[in-house]
């Protein structure tokens, strides 16, 4: 009840918000750099160096991040390149995390979802143990699993919404005209004026007519875009799309940063990519 | 196309059935212990006698295992107990899984969901880096983040289907009359039958209609059923909707075998609990 004016009352700026703001400010470009790490394709120079894969991952990304921290609005770690290698992995995502300098936006790329008293501990953490900006999440246990993560004033959570993987449409029309992802987007609108944190979208970059839907759809809500680079969603038309004065979007580029050189010159390599794609990536209207 | 003659082909015992099989047929009952271990809520002598968070967690587990391993066919880790203590969770979790006798099933309720590449990483994770016999997930990104699960003949996947929160029904009916969780049953059907993996659902204990519905639209799928004790479900009504010849359940309850007593006698009061459901929960038709 009474959805509208919570709405109206609901400060236009939350911490995070802001920060995001300055973050987009301070690089000049939405360019997130995913760090995916996966030690089989790490260049001969970062094993060598490195026997155990703690310390080849953590020398990967850092050589990775001071590459491209001058044009990087954020930096997402995708939770499963960690896991893989158990408490060695947990340990060299808690070190990299402590590499990304400040004022840069991090996200969990965790797409969790679940209940309450689970949803809690997962907030705790991502959110407190260590210390991530925003989380992915599944939309798909509702509010209940979304809420304990809102409840942090100064961070965000990024719902999967329109993903760009050939199977999206699976779940997305069930009987009825309106697709799943549009319910997700009003849903996401209403908790974002609930709670004090803030919520974003996850819609992917290949679908640049479902970008438009859903930045229509909700207007102020920060979108967290996969899919430019190895994917190959075309990152002008995304943030010509997406990236309004009320709605600031982040694209992510994973592997054809990571991987752009697969010699000793992978950095350097990686530094040319990400500074084409943030060229690419600049705000509308903006001299790139 | 040709999904009917697909269904029928493939044989009715992957090797995870068969083990879910004997795994029920050992332990008498579908009861199945989720550990979810909070510290916060340990009894004083399992915190004296461990200084470290992991010890802790590994003590208290093995106690719990040691009580109710007679009755138990299966374990379900909660991986968010875990996780909160980062890299000695994580090894902790390890150590547990490792506690398990063989032939009792293991699950991860990790809630993942994500795209092939990464869904590859995670079934790694967890099916080969660990040897968990199954895994929770999320099915908002449809096949493609289910199948490389699938691909692991003798591992299975529980998709969440229809959750017991109050939340649940925020993306049931969003246009259309037939509500999700009647569709991922149908996508479910169809997915157990074209890989080698078994696919099964999550069905709240707390809404019996739904259970009922379930088991209708999907006769043979294994169902991870938690929300039974703590909760408020209903143990008997349960069993008698879900578990028929063809069909298994495994039934979870969680803190009210954990934390039936806060004293010294945990152990054996966890014990008492879980003999006790375990008599709910023993076949329809058989004596308790």
């Amino acid at each position: 009840m009474n959805q509208g004016s919570s709405l109206l009352t609901k400060p236009s700026q939350s911490p995070f918000r802001t920060r995001l703001q300055n973050a987009l400010e301070r690089a000049g470009t939405c360019l997130c750099v995913g760090l995916d790490p996966d030690p089989l394709r790490f260049p001969e120079v970062v094993c060598a160096a490195n026997p155990d894969v703690e310390d080849q991952i953590v020398s990967f990304n850092a050589a990775i991040i001071n590459a491209t921290a001058g044009v990087a609005a954020s930096y997402k770690l995708n939770l499963a390149f960690y896991e893989l290698h158990g408490e060695r992995g947990w340990r060299a995502m808690e070190r990299t995390l402590a590499l990304v300098p400040e004022g840069v936006i991090t996200i969990a790329d965790a797409k969790r979802g679940d209940i309450g008293n689970t949803a809690r501990f997962y907030a705790q953490a991502f959110f407190e143990a260590m210390s991530f900006d925003a989380i992915t999440l599944s939309p798909y246990m509702g509010s209940d699993s979304v809420a304990p993560f809102l409840e942090h004033p100064d961070k965000a959570v990024f719902l999967l919404c329109r993903t760009s993987n050939r199977s999206a449409d699976d779940l997305q029309l069930h009987g009825g005209q309106k697709p799943l992802f549009l319910e997700v987007a009003s849903r996401a609108n209403h908790w974002d004026s609930e709670y004090a944190g803030a919520a974003g979208l996850v819609v992917g970059a290949t679908r640049t007519a479902d970008v438009k839907a859903v930045r229509a759809a909700s207007p102020t809500l920060p979108l967290l875009i996969p899919g430019v680079g190895a994917q190959g969603g075309d990152a002008a038309a995304t943030v010509r799309c997406g990236w309004t004065t009320d709605g600031a979007i982040l694209v992510n580029s994973s592997r054809s940063i990571l991987y752009a050189s697969a010699d000793e010159d992978f950095a350097e390599a990686a530094g040319v990519e990400a500074r084409r794609l943030a060229a690419l990536l600049s705000r509308p209207g903006q001299p790139a």
